[in-house]
């Protein structure tokens, strides 16, 4: 199953807008075996949509379009479509009546233009849209499918996940893709690669695909099989192997994040969690409240950003300070022991650093971090030396804060 | 001055990288006045790039290729170029001068892979690349020019600005565009338009364009002209009558931050400042200290999420929380006052709101949101409703609150 898509949308031409409906359709089209052979971006334009929808038809089975399908005037996709299909437009009740409810439950008055958009071609298989009031559109020709969505990427994504791929599914030979993903944190790309190379070339062997999905202080390795769910197990397994060879990087499966793994943890230990921290200034706090339900383990923070606060707040003196500097195992130490008896917890990190682009010397460089944990049992810091990239250096020290007290919190 | 934008790579297409390259291209081109009137994605194959250009360099007058220029194998990019426009490689003196020197500053060793990225083609100006080792490349054929740039991003962007456009003004008749920016928080893009009407109308008389760019909580608002700077004045007039129209709202010009704005405030009356947090976590102190420099002005934070740290670390009296819900005027009166006291600041804005999903009643729904702000003077407390989604709200609230503390720092 060979994909063209087409966007179509001029805010995306001029950059207004980042194109994520094509990266999105990218991936999870070929995680279900079809294969994105090249990607448009048009303008609103009829004889722009006519040349570019008559050009991908010819090269590819599928064509994939979105955008064009507001109530608005210049959104003429389905005006178009209609009449390279050889069809007319006509109103489709059941969309009708998804509208018309769409409206009065929110209260608001029904225009014209919103009544147009249950007009939709005849000679089409209508796609429902559960999310917005603009219908999609599956079209076929000699063997050929052309599909048009609409731009909005939530009302894209339902269509696509409700309707498109369990067509896509019954109509074309797929192969029936498994895919797995386990996630590792706290160790680069191609250090993983080497301790991984005998590993890998097992699954390569077995006929196992294996992609790194790389971000800052993460990366995902995915083992896919064409064979499908026959392969579950098989991949399972070697995905445990990593577990148990690394069991401090890897952190979990699929789409797990760290906050919500030790948000499970914390909840099933009754723990109660607080942070004491310099360099990350609350982007610590704010990531382990981004999940719901938070606050049955999050009691607070002590952002003691300056020496001052450190002192006066926390209590760590003023020569332990200007002895061993803010950045230091001590330092760290104090912060996580102080904060665990200031904000009544069970557990406190902390983080101290130089996250750059200034503040560094030959001794404490840029990207120097110091992260502390208390708990009842004691004290513990662990120094890291990241980049020079200031952003970076905050979201791996972040991550590895977690990271660490995910694996602590195992024992 | 017609552009069509190729993206080459397959991370594109199956989605692992999103195509910000194209973005940026797109406003940067539309900024000098040229027009992109496509997009299109490619894989890294040579049949692919050749039947690619050719279609570009028919319709167009300018192609820009971002991407395949890596000394990797399969960056065939510069390769199938050179094949294309009939010439051949050699050696290009100041490009291996270049790539020797990064390879001897970093101490790593230079492969012959390397090396060959010096070679590059006869009959093409070669543009210098000062953030990496791949040489940018300008062809052109019958009137018609093909650029071939490098897909990393900062590298991309140098070779634009440096080398690019620059020669775009020299060979196009560009209108020569002059665009303003003026920076708006806390009214709709809708309200906006509204309020501005009989404005907009007068400066579109005068031939002048208006583009609205609103993100979450903040519109911006882009006057340009066709005439250059000769409507330079004119124009800053017009959006003159703007601040003084709305004073609150308006808070700075082109790419200008709150973050930035309010520390350039603060440095100058020598203000110290911190925040105490509920709802926001530490996302309003992690915006305050963004910026280089914050040290000098921002001491630290309280984040009491729970009761019990709004009582003991602030000492906010249980009653006071009971009858008043943590969400509310009193408390919100109290944080920032209490904050002051206990960071030792000039300045303590204090945050408190439901941000959702859940948590919201019919009194108190989702949305809600109180900011505190206490100086020497006294104490403040502003109510805002935002809407139904909890990250959205959380930004608004931070927006909010900075803009609120810049206006107050005008008086």
């Amino acid at each position: 199953m060979n994909v063209i898509v087409i966007s179509i949308g001029d805010e995306l031409l001029i950059g207004q807008t980042i194109n994520t409906n094509a990266s999105w359709l990218g991936q999870e089209i070929s995680k279900i075996g079809g294969n994105i052979i090249e990607g448009l971006t048009i303008s609103d334009k009829k004889d722009q949509i006519i040349q570019s929808v008559d050009y991908a038809i010819n090269k590819a089975d599928v064509v994939v379009i979105t955008g064009g399908l507001g109530p608005t005037k210049d959104d003429i996709t389905k005006h178009t479509l209609t009449e390279y299909f050889e069809t007319e437009l006509e109103i489709h009740q059941p969309t009708l009546e998804k509208i018309t409810t769409y409206f009065s439950m929110r209260k608001r008055p029904m225009l014209e233009s919103n009544i147009q958009q249950a007009a939709l071609p005849k000679d089409c298989t209508i796609l429902t849209n559960n999310y917005g009031t603009a219908s999609g559109m599956w079209f076929e020709k000699t063997g050929k499918v052309v599909i048009s969505l609409p731009g909005v990427p939530y009302e894209m994504k339902g269509i696509m996940t409700e309707e498109v791929f369990p067509r896509f599914k019954e109509k074309f030979q797929l192969q029936s893709m498994y895919h797995k993903t386990i996630l590792t944190q706290g160790i680069g790309e191609s250090f993983l690669a080497e301790q991984l190379a005998d590993w890998e070339n097992r699954i390569r062997q077995e006929g196992l695909g294996l992609a790194y999905l790389p971000s800052p202080g993460i990366v995902k390795l995915r083992v896919s099989s064409t064979q499908g769910e026959k392969d579950k197990e098989k991949i399972e397994e070697y995905l445990k192997e990593i577990q148990v060879l690394l069991p401090q990087a890897v952190f979990g499966y699929e789409n797990e994040t760290l906050p919500e793994i030790i948000g499970k943890q914390l909840l099933e230990k009754g723990l109660k969690i607080g942070t004491v921290e310099s360099c990350t200034s609350g982007l610590l706090a704010n990531q382990i409240v981004s999940i719901s339900g938070a606050s049955d383990y999050f009691e607070g923070s002590l952002l003691t950003y300056s020496y001052k606060l450190k002192e006066e707040i926390l209590g760590i003196s003023k020569t332990t300070l200007l002895e061993n500097g803010a950045v230091s195992e001590i330092v760290a130490l104090q912060m996580a022991e102080k904060g665990l008896e200031k904000l009544d917890v069970d557990i406190c990190l902390s983080t101290t650093g130089i996250a750059g682009p200034l503040g560094g010397t030959e001794d404490k460089p840029v990207g120097l971090v110091w992260i502390g944990l208390a708990t009842k049992n004691g004290v513990k810091a662990m120094k890291f030396q990241f980049g020079d990239n200031r952003e970076r250096n905050l979201q791996m020290t972040v991550l590895s804060a977690l990271n660490w007290l995910r694996y602590e919190l195992l024992k």
